[in-house]
């Protein structure tokens, strides 16, 4: 690895910090490393503001600074991480967008576990789910409704890649991830007495007559296929959205959104 | 052009039919054939169901052929297309995917106007919206709650694009899509005496206490600025949804969810 807490400046595309940051997009390099990239001055600065571990801060060395920027770059080197003025082809090659953010940060990966107690609060799990974007947008929902846990069930796509990351809208510094085993899982849910309740298509009920009370669990499966007959058999209520056209289904995030909406309009604060 | 109605087989990616397909997926090529692709089984055949005009439809020659996939083989040939056994490597290279359906559709594209006479229903209106991902999930939304008309204020992201047609689910083919400048949509309502309830984040009130009164139009902006001001001007509601988190907003196909929601459960059939 490369020492931290300095200021100097690269413009070669084929540095080998720029390559090693440009690999964390693998989802592999990303497990090795236990580090993820987020863009954007607002998302880094909300980083650090709930005290994130910051590696790197890129900045487009070209642009004029702002004193928002400049902030960030004092805030992100008094917390001892590189800070990298670089070519906007740099930041084009890493973000993999032809519009790049002007600041880009590395930050260390952090996931939770199950926790021990449990207070009058909203949790999602989500099984086997696929889609980044859709992660990425529940987390933006779940933060939206102050539910600020998300289970990850199995195999799911990586809360912190970059599609993810850009689809949380910074969510994903506000809402912690678990991942856990289906066998972890039902066993947190004895110990805590917590209420399941599933999506599905067959058997369930309308999402508006279901009994949001609290602490409970919203569970929803993969795009494809759903929640598994394992999951759905610990769930103690299944929920449905009407359908009144020719689809079978909503979006999976669009359906989360509706569900937790729901919920908190049941629970007011 | 070339003629249509035969049955053959190409299977070389340089083909001249193959490239004029893959270039469908700019939209300046849709633009000036008035062409789209729509990809799978389920979306093909509801496709034709709803009587859209087919020109092509390619399946995989190398897999074994069944029902379903004959059946639309045969209905599209009795309709005049083109019906082409094409490799896989031709699926991969027009549907930019690693794992392409089976089967794909090119189809002409069909626009509505601003109907004359309106029913008790309920519209959206899109303006300046970006991102396909966003309007193929509101148009299976849409299809969702049985609203049928979309209308795309100004310059839109393409509804007949690879990524709207896909997270569409087919919805594309049962939602009417209207493309209007604002000068027409607003004589439209005046016309039409119809409600106008736009998204906001500010001097809005909760979308629960919203007057849902059917016919209205749902209105929403685009995802970084939201609805511009002359068409916040027009609105006779402006809603919000609670947002108890530190972010400001939810993803746009999120907040639509909600929105149109809200209005069936305010208006049960």
């Amino acid at each position: 690895m490369f020492e931290i807490g300095r200021k100097y400046e690269i413009s070669s595309l084929t540095n080998e910090k720029v390559k090693f940051i440009n690999s964390l997009s693998q989802r592999k390099y990303r497990r090795e490393t236990n580090l993820f990239v987020a863009e954007g001055v607002r998302i880094c600065k909300e980083a650090l503001e709930n005290g994130w571990e910051i590696k790197y801060l890129l900045f487009d060395k070209s642009n004029k600074q702002n004193l928002i920027i400049e902030n960030l770059i004092n805030q992100a080197l008094s917390l001892g991480s590189d800070v990298v003025g670089v070519t906007s082809d740099i930041l084009t090659k890493i973000s993999h967008k032809e519009n790049p953010q002007n600041v880009l940060g590395v930050f260390v990966q952090r996931w939770s576990k199950l926790p021990k107690a449990i207070n009058v609060e909203t949790f999602v799990a989500l099984e086997c789910i696929r889609d980044p974007g859709n992660l990425g947008t529940i987390l933006r929902t779940m933060d939206g409704v102050g539910a600020t846990n998300c289970i990850l069930l199995n195999e799911c796509t990586d809360p912190f890649s970059y599609e993810a990351v850009r689809a949380s809208m910074g969510a994903i510094f506000n809402v912690k991830v678990i991942a856990s085993t289906n066998e972890k899982f039902f066993e947190w849910k004895k110990n805590n007495k917590i209420s399941f309740i599933g999506t599905s298509l067959s058997n369930a009920v309308n999402y508006t007559k279901t009994d949001w009370k609290l602490p409970f669990v919203l569970l929803m499966g993969n795009e494809q296929n759903g929640l598994s007959n394992k999951v759905l058999n610990q769930c103690d209520q299944l929920i449905k959205m009407p359908m009144l056209g020719k689809s079978d289904s909503l979006n999976l995030a669009v359906s989360a959104g509706i569900a937790l909406y729901e919920s908190i309009r049941k629970n007011p604060k």
